[in-house]
């Protein structure tokens, strides 16, 4: 049985230890909500305020070309594409997840369309992120298609010739499920279906390889892993076999083959360039570096293998202790043991208490969050949903972790009238 | 003739002037490209400071409710909105300008063609800000379709029962010209066309009324008369006539009605929370609440009102001043004399050397800027431009700015070869 000793030898003899020194964690808090929102990297705080002060403040319009602002998405992108197996030129730091997915799966439609008119369906997972259903449930309704929505179980049986385009996420919000991505894209390529990818849960939590999988877009967020700063934009990534025909329309002056030319027709700019549409927020882009360096520097370490390691340790230890000490209560675990099936995250169900729980330890300063389940089929539960971050967290942090929710099941605590009331918006 | 005396005693005497303290000018700088990047509020570095250091460092998925990220887009849209001549819940300040015109314009079209499905034309202005051109092109090769693009003259001839959408920027961005919105949106709406308005060269530059005018969509940016910096969110406004029809496919999570109850399907949320899409980066809109502090400021002094009458004050003085000062270089004026017709910006023609003499003017730190002519018909020459942003550009800073610009033309110094090589991307 781990004890407290062996969390602290096992931190004591984590190569990927120096990392932590990059963030500025708040005081005793035991953060395992970097799935939702990453901590602040040390580096953020002198940078912005150098963008505020200097390139907005004194260089003004120069910093367009003196603080190359007019090419920063594409230099986040390269800086981020190492983390999901993309190469340099193919992928941009930009907008949100929503809108880059509208873009992506606008132009996997058209593609796919275009050489098959009769293909009118979307295939998603009914569990899938649901802002992602609902943008493919914009553009069905705006073309006249349909999307289904299927059980994971149900994926292949429901890729027909009927379908164009297979959007999955790859780890799921909800459960830290993670999808095989090269089987079911090579399953969709099979059906003649095209397939993007959603890595909000993946890019910087656990290995993408966007090339080995022969994916064909994918799109991910800046905030959670990746420690962007909130909402800071998102990615987007076409594989290069379709970058010349990737065409939709949100088509805006920073993604046009001449943007100063300022002429009325629109000419998408060659390559990735044209993923871009409207100006982007400049100050939150210029945090979201802050993030992505860390991971450069986490390259001398070892890189996302040495985070896949550390993070399957961290996830096995937390539930090997909550299955020990926190038995008799109910619990119950929605993330599969499996490591090739789990992303960086454990969920825990239990029928009843799951909110006033999460409540509890947060009074306690351990913070992960709650998801709601459907309250009816019982196929998916209320759930506790704790992230571990295996650039910040550490094996003594979960130690804790188990010993606080063990507390509140144990005393009680979670009863009390405090913790049963929901006045927040999240 | 106005002297430079006149001009100290104009700055002496304006009301408006203590606004100028607000913001962070850099020393040496007469800067009149607020119409593109408008200057630093002073306030902005202590209150991005504070939302990297405490609401994402300390306090992280906590400030979704003690900092209210949750409804910064509407709190942000109120604060606007007297600016525009909207209500209070009617703008919310989100994405990009480019992303803001897709949403109104899908919804529009939707709104036009189920009531008469004959119509299947977007008029616009051949010289409209491309980047509208480019989303109007985008959503009709996406529908099929047709974008009409006329000369201001022959807008109204244009406005024909088959027409869905009038398009329009309130204020050009190469001239400064400024339509009589109530004018064109009554011909409009007298053929049963909808109107969506630009006011990226209006907002905070000229008295802009909304409801006043009739109109029925409309969008703007937030980082050039607004102060919000480079990128800022731009901001969204629907006529209340129209809010609970509001459709359009960029149905994201942060427009739905319950977006924390994670349902599959979409359920816009009542009234403008639906304009909404994805998550917002959050560091940048809270730059932008900086510069909407000034325009509050300004309401005790007068505010858009007291702006105008110092915004054409300051255009006619430099039209005079440039016209007595440095007369005999072939300068023209593309900017309209009479007030009812001009923005807040003057731009000067020139045959040849447009962009050498912007050049000399930037290095003698007078920052304005350049836009290519159409090199053809003669319609369109090639463009000085110079904003005058009231806010914190005074009667001096005009004498000066005309003085370099006569020192440029008389010593000929435009002609040297370092103002002759265009290397910068913008």
């Amino acid at each position: 049985m781990t004890t407290l000793n062996d969390c602290r030898a096992l931190d004591a003899a984590d190569p990927l230890r120096p990392l932590r020194s990059h963030f500025a964690l708040p005081d005793g808090v035991i953060y395992l909500d970097g799935n939702s929102l990453g901590v602040l990297p040390k580096a953020a705080a002198a940078r912005v305020a150098d963008v505020v002060a200097r390139e907005w403040g004194t260089d003004l319009i120069r910093s367009w070309n003196t603080a190359r602002w007019f090419d920063l998405p594409q230099r986040l992108g390269d800086q981020l594409a190492p983390l999901v197996g993309a190469g340099p030129g193919e992928v941009v730091c930009t907008d949100s997840t929503s809108i880059n997915l509208y873009k992506v799966l606008s132009a996997a439609l058209n593609m796919a369309r275009e050489d098959s008119p009769g293909r009118t369906r979307i295939v998603s997972e009914r569990s899938n992120f649901p802002t992602d259903l609902y943008i493919a449930e914009g553009l069905c309704k705006e073309r006249g298609l349909e999307l289904v929505l299927v059980e994971p179980e149900d994926i292949a049986a429901a890729l027909t010739s009927d379908v164009a385009v297979l959007m999955l996420t790859h780890v799921n919000y909800r459960t830290g499920a993670m999808h095989d991505m090269e089987a079911l894209t090579t399953a969709a390529h099979a059906q003649g279906i095209l397939c993007v990818w959603d890595l909000a849960h993946s890019a910087g939590a656990v290995p993408v390889d966007l090339h080995g999988a022969g994916a064909d877009f994918s799109i991910g967020c800046g905030y959670k892993y990746l420690n962007g700063g909130p909402g800071a934009p998102a990615f987007v990534w076409v594989h290069p076999r379709h970058a010349d025909r990737f065409w939709q329309p949100l088509s805006g002056w920073w993604g046009h083959a001449a943007p100063f030319q300022f002429t009325p027709d629109y000419q998408p700019a060659p390559g990735i360039t044209r993923y871009l549409c409207g100006t982007q927020p400049i100050i939150s882009l210029s945090a979201l570096q802050c993030g992505l360096d860390v991971f450069t520097a986490a390259q001398a370490l070892g890189g996302m293998a040495a985070l896949r390691q550390k993070s399957l340790a961290l996830t096995d230890t937390f539930i090997d202790l909550v299955e020990a000490r926190c038995a008799g209560h109910g619990l119950g675990l929605a993330t599969p043991r499996e490591h090739a099936q789990r992303g960086s995250q454990v969920c825990l169900t239990k029928d009843t208490g799951a909110y006033a729980i999460v409540q509890a330890l947060i009074a306690r300063n351990v913070i992960g969050d709650f998801r709601k389940g459907d309250g009816g089929t019982g196929r998916h539960k209320d759930i506790l949903r704790f992230g571990f971050t295996p650039l910040y967290i550490g094996f003594e942090d979960v130690w804790n972790a188990v010993e606080h929710l063990r507390e509140v099941l144990e005393t009680g605590e979670w009863q009390r009238p405090e913790f049963n009331q929901n006045n927040a918006v999240t």
